[in-house]
């Protein structure tokens, strides 16, 4: 069995390549460049393939997304139409997600920006939030990223809400579903955090016709992708005060141009694409074991599905 | 039954007293200095109360502390001797110090800090720490407070362990008790939270000697007294390295006085005292209720133990 693997970095693909060897000694693991010979390989183990990469291989059996979306696959315009897409999700990835989550509604719930202007101007100004069982938060996208991350809102105290594309229930989680309820949802989530794949359906999803359905000063985390947002929308929203912060994880352009407004502006909390990893030591672990049940079944529990576009 | 209220701030003072006269119509609320008929006051409900003011009334029959401390009250070196004290605590004193916990150990496990430099600098630079699954956090004080900051901490995944004067068990924490443990508690605490009462046992517990027997860089939380915390061993340690970060809510001086160095410190947050607070709204209540359980009874569960010190 031959296995090739390619990032946007040659360090991290390397990284990944040896991983992968250590951990299948049954099989050929190459750097997708470096294929000697394309017509033997089975699997595609990627990160931001771009296009035209994957269609040199005619026996692909599967594509493994180095991650839990697969946009960064689907956006090969000559992807190989009817190969299996198989998710990279685990313990590890959700667990940071969670983490990452909880901090972040923290600091908003806690309005430590202002503390922090506070602390600049040697300002003893004491801010005392409702405790968190007062505060409305709301989570868009409730799969295993945003549904682990409600849980633990919840666990913290949160009043706290979800919104998937389907019914779903999560206990301590007010869930609501669809283009009908988002409303509603909106309507109640004075923090907003964006767990969402990014598909036709989302994207530009947080735009100023969604912000004006939120409290008004309301906060916002997005740590799904940057297509998710209108950047300029944003940008209008803070300084009109409809958005009192943002907390911004991903972006359309990654990394973030050094002259992008959000680097400094006060309203804007930057961190690099840092929510939540797979790192190539557990990473491989689950990449590994993915690959040997699509060989023993041709099918797997973490496989996407194209058409619906996660 | 007629009852006191003081704290430093005669806006504060008037809001409980208001607060305390319209839950307790069947008692004569003022302000302390205001006591029309000394002799006929039972309780004072006071912060920092200062040396001298409760010995004015000789049919005291207990003090409520605004606080879940006692040592403000301990401080008045003419109070009157064999008075019980009894603490306020409750459900939203300690949700408001789980999130406190949660969002600040959160921000050092994650590296904020420097996230935050990074940002200011508009440099991409993904800083990645290990699952909160590989950080072992350490809690000082298993009380109220510090045991419900804990449970939160493990609830979040993180490798957490606390320290009492006797022997305690928390599921999912483990606990280390009295002086002999100290030092395994310690070094196994790369995050350090102190939820400790000040007391004589207490006092300047956290100096450079305590320093020393933490893992090198490992970051401090201090949200129980200022007068745990010895401000210049802090500064030494946070230059050597020793110690990377400090998050400090409590201060020996308060409000902090602008020329103080932790203001400007890169290696120190500051926040003015405000990790958990009872407000007259809720705390009124439990006060009443205390005071109305301590008329009956003649005791009540939150009575502090004077000759401990909390
Ligand atoms: N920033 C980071 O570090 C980082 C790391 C990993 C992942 N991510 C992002 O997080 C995303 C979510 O990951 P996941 O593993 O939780 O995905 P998932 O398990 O596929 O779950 C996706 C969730 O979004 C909902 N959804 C999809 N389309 C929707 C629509 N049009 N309207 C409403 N809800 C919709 C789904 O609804 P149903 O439940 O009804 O299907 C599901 O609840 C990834 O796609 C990726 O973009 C970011
Ligand atoms: N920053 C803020 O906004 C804020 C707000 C409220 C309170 N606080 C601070 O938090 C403190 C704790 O409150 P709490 O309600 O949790 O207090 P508590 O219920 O009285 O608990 C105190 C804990 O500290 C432990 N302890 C006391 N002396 C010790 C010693 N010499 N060595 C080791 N452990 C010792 C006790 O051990 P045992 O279990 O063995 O008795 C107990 O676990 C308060 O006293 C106050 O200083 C700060």
């Amino acid at each position: 069995m031959s296995i090739v693997v390619h990032c946007p970095d040659p360090a991290e693909t390397a990284e990944w390549r040896d991983r992968l060897a250590a951990l299948m000694p049954e099989a050929r693991v190459e750097a997708l460049e470096a294929a000697a010979a394309p017509e033997a390989v089975r699997y595609a183990v990627v990160w931001q393939p771009g296009t035209g990469r994957l269609a040199r291989f005619p026996g692909l059996r599967a594509i493994v997304s180095l991650g839990a979306g697969i946009d960064h696959v689907l956006a090969d315009r000559a992807l190989p139409a009817h190969v299996p897409i198989i998710r990279t999700v685990g313990r590890d990835l959700t667990q940071r997600m969670r983490e990452y989550v909880a901090l972040h509604v923290l600091r908003h719930h806690r309005e430590m920006p202002a503390l922090a202007a506070a602390q600049a101007a040697a300002r003893w100004q004491q801010i005392v939030p409702p405790p968190a069982t007062g505060r409305r938060v709301g989570v868009m996208g409730l799969g295993n990223l945003g549904a682990a991350a409600a849980r633990s809102l919840a666990a913290l105290g949160f009043d706290t809400a979800g919104w998937a594309r389907s019914a779903r229930e999560i206990e301590g989680v007010a869930c609501f579903a669809g283009a009908g309820e988002l409303g509603a949802f909106l309507a109640r989530s004075e923090i907003l955090v964006c767990l969402l794949p990014l598909t036709d359906a989302t994207a530009d999803i947080l735009n100023a016709g969604l912000f004006a359905r939120l409290p008004h000063g309301a906060s916002l985390v997005n740590a799904g992708r940057g297509g998710h947002l209108v950047e300029e929308d944003l940008l209008a929203a803070l300084d009109s005060g409809r958005i009192s912060h943002a907390t911004l994880d991903v972006f359309r352009q990654e990394p973030l141009p050094a002259g992008h407004p959000f680097w400094r502006h006060p309203g804007v909390t930057v961190t690099p694409h840092i929510a939540s990893m797979i790192d190539p030591e557990t990473g491989g672990r689950i990449v590994a074991a993915n690959i040997r049940a699509f060989e023993r079944d041709g099918t797997v529990a973490d496989l996407a599905d194209a058409a619906r576009g996660y």
